[in-house]
């Protein structure tokens, strides 16, 4: 007889394609408030909503391997934030503001993080280095994506 | 008669590697003109040449979620420039340069592109802003590459 | 005779999910030494012990295209790093100093590795340019990560 037909073709490979998470956001007004997350509203992007600019924290909703990157336009005062993971700054980032003398500061970071841990940024200190700016043509900008996800 | 052969094994599945876009290029003179695409022509990677160092423009081949990221060496002038996605500028990214302090300046962001759209930075304003450095042994560099490809 | 039965379901595509490589580390203290590799110590990320903290050094095991990117507090003293990828200085940040006005500097790039290739960062010159500055409430950090492995 003749050959059978072609098999099916394989199903696709574990497809990397549902494990996407990304955020990158932008302050829209000075920060002034210390010890709580700074709330970037500004939306570049965030299609899973995975940063809440209400709490200014991004929920993960995948574990896996995070890459977090923030630019900071450093003006009027001296400028220190902190990231921090579950309620503990893991990493700092400072830089002192002169007259006429409009610096930019940034940071990025790998992060591994579990379903339910939370990132942001804050200003460090009791109101002495809040020198974050942005307006319509000036940004800061905190962005996220996730990188590699966890393997079951 | 008897049964055919079995027909041919089925194609693999897809794959997520024939989505791949990315580019680093460097600055290798000052930016003097403003309200042009900066052209970077010094290739650390340009695989796919979706950026045209001819232009100073990346060209979105596949859609989906990008990230971009530049970093400026801030040297004789004040500096600001902006990205741009489609004739608008996205984002902005000031410093103010001082004497005997050299600066750098950097930015990122997450972008959806669809097929076609064109990525660009460009000095801001009429010519005051332009203090983009470059030479041998120091680098003004702007990378881009594709993390999330769109689906279907 | 009848036509053969169907052939096999092809085998699924290829998956990503081994070719993983990644680190983040921090500087934890000053550096003082030009002209050869820094050493970053702090773990932030480090799951695969591609970079070594006792060289400075990040070793390449599976070849591809990486994104490194690095943050410099900068104070005391003015601040030159290269990027080295085997013995060659690939790019350069330069960041002055001056008095009261600490600043950050930072560059990243995309490198195509083969196995085999080590990429880490090292004070430029003789010493002069050694103003890299580190301490539990200030980073300094160094991250790479595998982007698109090569495709046999
Ligand atoms: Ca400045
Ligand atoms: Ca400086
Ligand atoms: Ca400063």
């Amino acid at each position: 007889g003749f050959p059978g037909i072609p098999g099916r073709k394989g199903e696709p490979g574990e497809s990397a394609y549902v494990y996407r998470s990304a955020f990158s956001m932008g302050l829209e007004t000075r920060v002034i408030v210390p010890n709580v997350p700074i709330r970037f509203t500004k939306i570049f992007y965030n299609q899973q909503n995975h940063y809440d600019g209400s709490t200014g924290k991004f929920h993960c909703n995948i574990p896996g391997l995070y890459y977090f990157s923030y630019h900071i336009t450093v003006y009027l005062k001296d400028m220190k934030v902190s990231l921090f993971k579950k309620d503990k700054a893991v990493i700092f980032t400072y830089d002192q503001y002169q007259d006429k003398n409009v610096d930019q500061a940034s940071g990025s970071v790998l992060l591994h993080l579990m379903t339910g841990d939370e990132v942001w940024l804050q200003v460090y200190g009791e109101g002495d280095h809040n020198g974050l700016y942005a307006d319509n043509v000036n940004d800061s900008i905190f962005s996220g994506f996730l990188l590699y996800h966890d393997i079951n």
